[in-house]
């Protein structure tokens, strides 16, 4: 492990370098001296903060960044959220930096894979967001952070927009360790709509040639939502929602919880659960949410980021979202992702495979995607100590006597959309493991966290559970005509039915006849476009499908 | 539940009242005029956030939120960190609140319970910290925070100082949620040192006619260290810091804890520990650690407060805190809470009662103490997926194959320093719980967390016992001459022992004899002074016991 902190003589020397690449323009840096400065402020063996969200991306100075000369700035430790771009790798590829400490690589992790096969890079974890923002405030503070916001003023303050994310903290722990802090914006003005990062904190500021890329990853377009879909969120709702009474709670991304957040406003209001149930949200902008606010289902929605085309209509719902003085939505991973673990009742995921044990992992041979926010949010949160009816009757059927516990929800067809089995007998998790040189196989959510399962067949309650052999004979009982499910005899999941384990929807008052689209207060999303009464505006893309 | 935010048209109109108190003054309001403000900008049934810290305290809003009419305004939700002032109880007394959710009331615990008895107010629950932010960012949203801050200037601009405390989170769940913001400052000046939060989140700020109360929460005068502690902290390197290479740590306040941060450049550097054990800390700057720190021994502390005394030895040593371009602290307890869950290895604390499971609590009859930051950081994160060799070697001697495990260490000496027990059959906190109509005993930290417990008879390591009995039958085994440890026969804790289970100092090398204040590397406050070149300066009332 190298030093965690730098020398303020460092900061002097580094802040001299870029004051002199920057000229007469103070805080700012043309955008063609960027590599430039980069090569000035970054030394070899640094660890450096990309930028790198869920959602936006400090595009341009991971270009930069990736341009820089590996014979003078080399060795580098990358330290980001998430790997989106090609240039995320090019830093390893062209041997500027060959240590990795992130967060998730979806879209990068089979190129991600074959560069640690090929030893171009080591990793050194990985880690959900809020762990990696706390190491980075403890062991893997920045010497440099290139970040991204909307707009600065000449001062270096920073707007960040909608999609405040990551930055805040990204900045903090870089601008109090004596480390520099780069920040790429689509625009300088003289006034900002509202200062989002004090630029005190900011050393240099690079207008970018063009705007930031930003990724509407919480769209899900209700036309793509099946019955199947529509039986699983029926099953969510009367299983978990209504005998928990879950007002405040945490959704995944994915068509299942998309038709939930559809059935609120009717099949949910339709059985009294209106002011009851799924008041409190920590959760993007998800357009899907937007039939349950207008219903006046939805108390508030705090969020970690924004999603493209609902920046209107978040704007114009301050009673729900958090907005600023200036009119526009304050977003913060960090706090929401604290939000999710210890003020939310209630996580609703999916996942790629599950074990006989319930452990779920997104993890596929060849591909290193790492974790994200899941495993936080997922997980028994056993630092908390209020109560609330959802937490003790949990740790009431959980056996526990000194507290309650989170319900863990993994929603999943038993099959994947590949056919696949999403059940399985061994996660493909400990090959990557063992490809890769992990310590332990990467779970995204451990199965004694995970409260219930719900397949489209049933659902079975894991808090019931008393040994390993209930827990997979509940489990294989929802897996359906898989090799898995079929590895069960009937007698014993009769068994586990009479004791409540296992549910199928007949044993909740569904008939699977019924669950059809039909129930879905938004079918396209131009539907949603209506509901939000035009302040939605979908990203071409969506727009297209809707359409075709 | 009342709705958690407030329509964009109420904060308007409030904000107009305001303005209407404070006049040509802008966003200041004159001292002599805040109750009057207050009466203007708060509404019967609101919720608000006292900043009530762990150590500074808005204490002139809060003498000012006492003295309103409560005819006027009544029925007010206070949600706070921390009570630690007769006037944070005064608001129940005079009828002004009536409900209160809260993480820590150490200094008023007895009062508390004496006001819940009475029936003045009604707990909604105690929260760890991180906990209380995260609901006040989901369901328990501020409509007014009254915060804290060094200086302010006429933008509203904030700057915290060293002890930037809870300011910000505070500051920013109510700013975000149409909430009003009210700062306390001690002086409003042209050009701050620092911005810590923008002036665009804070919408009146008053000069307090004195400056705000700040208490020295972290200091432990190493002439009050005795030799059993001095004991305890060797056992504590020696069974835990170097088998376990715990690099990344917290601490609790203690005498224990500040024997263990004295003894580091002694005892553990004499067992070749410097660069091994104990360099990234997660804690406030205890004067303790300064011997530590000046020894090359610690590499980084990331800090929830600040402490009185500490501020010009933490400027100057800018390699190991978090020190702004400013050149000052810049601490911040939520992300601090955040390092300790999910960066550190290892958490120390200490307690009053523990129970034969290893449930751990401070509370007592007639005492509604709360519980801090403790069970947040002595819990075991199970949303964290980075490994270190100490997270692994736990989950391995935990028996844990998919999962490390967090250590944590519960100090405490088999009698308290008024000769109760510490070791007891049944915890006070069942009273309590029944008392005071909670569903839950508030425990503090849970024995199934717990990884040992060090008496000044020994160690256990309850990672090794595989059932409830062995677990007990380790923790009577260091429990000395109490009836609880009188109940265990010899052979079965010789048993334990051979097992590893349970540690005496000859076990692990150490001589009881040799275990004195000898090897304190500063065995007054004075020394602590000399160790950080004059820099310490220690308040008037440490000065005054170390020369007595």
């Amino acid at each position: 492990m190298s030093q965690t902190s730098q020398p303020a003589a460092d900061r002097a020397t580094r802040l001299q370098r870029a004051r002199d690449v920057c000229g007469a323009n103070g805080k700012i840096c043309p955008p063609e001296r960027t590599t430039q400065l980069l090569e000035a402020i970054i030394m070899s063996g640094d660890r450096v903060a990309l930028e790198g969200d869920n959602q936006k991306q400090a595009d341009f100075l991971a270009a930069c960044l990736a341009k820089m000369d590996p014979a003078r700035v080399h060795d580098l430790h990358m330290v980001q959220s998430v790997l989106a771009l090609p240039d995320h790798l090019a830093v390893f590829e062209r041997g500027i930096a060959n240590r990795l400490d992130f967060a998730f690589a979806g879209p990068q992790s089979r190129r991600l894979a074959e560069l640690v096969a090929a030893k171009a890079l080591k990793i050194g974890a990985i880690h959900t967001y809020l762990e990696l923002y706390a190491r980075m405030l403890v062991d893997l503070t920045p010497h440099v952070a290139l970040v991204v916001a909307d707009k600065a003023d000449r001062g270096g303050n920073l707007y960040t927009g909608p999609n405040t994310e990551d930055t805040p903290t990204i900045v903090e722990a870089a601008a109090f360790r004596g480390g520099i802090v780069v920040a790429q914006v689509n625009e300088i003005v003289d006034r900002l709509p509202r200062v989002d990062i004090p630029g005190d904190w900011v050393d240099v500021v690079v207008p970018g040639p063009k705007p930031y890329a930003i990724d509407p990853l919480f769209t899900r377009d209700p036309a793509k939502i099946r019955n199947e879909n529509v039986l699983m969120a029926m099953m969510a709702i009367s299983a978990v929602y209504e005998p928990y009474q879950v007002t405040r709670l945490n959704h995944g991304i994915g068509y299942a919880t998309a038709a939930i957040e559809l059935l609120l406003p009717t099949f949910a209001a339709r059985r009294g659960l209106k002011g009851k149930v799924a008041r409190n949200f920590v959760l993007n902008p998800h357009p899907t949410l937007i039939p349950a606010i207008e219903s006046g289902f939805v108390d508030s929605v705090y969020c970690f980021g924004s999603e493209l085309g609902m920046e209107r209509y978040v704007a114009n719902r301050a009673h729900v979202f958090p907005i600023g003085a200036d009119g526009s939505l304050r977003s913060n991973r960090t706090l929401a992702q604290v939000a999710g673990q210890y003020a939310c009742d209630l996580f609703v995921g999916g996942t790629l495979q599950i074990d006989p044990q319930g452990n779920s992992s997104t993890a596929t041979k060849g591909r290193i995607t790492g974790f994200g926010g899941a495993p936080n949010m997922g997980a028994d949160a056993r630092g908390r100590r209020h109560d609330s009816p959802a937490w003790l009757r949990a740790g009431e059927e959980a056996g526990e006597s000194l507290r309650g516990r989170k319900l863990v929800v993994q929603m999943v067809q038993t099959r994947q959309p590949n056919g696949a089995p999403s059940f399985v007998e061994r996660l493909d998790a400990y090959d990557l493991a063992a490809s890769a040189g992990f310590a332990l196989p990467p779970v995204m959510v451990y199965g004694d966290d995970v409260s219930h399962v719900i397949t489209e067949q049933g659902v079975c309650n894991l808090l019931r559970c008393r040994s390993p052999g209930e827990r997979e004979a509940a489990l294989r009982a929802v897996a359906g005509d898989t090799d898995f499910g079929k590895r069960q005899d009937a007698e014993t999941t009769e068994a586990l039915r009479r004791r409540g384990i296992v549910m199928f929807p007949s044993d909740l008052g569904i008939e699977s006849a019924t669950a059809t689209r039909d129930w879905l207060a938004a079918k396209t999303i131009d539907d949603l476009v209506v509901a939000s009464g035009g302040l939605y505006a979908p990203p071409a893309k969506f727009r297209t499908v809707a359409r075709a």
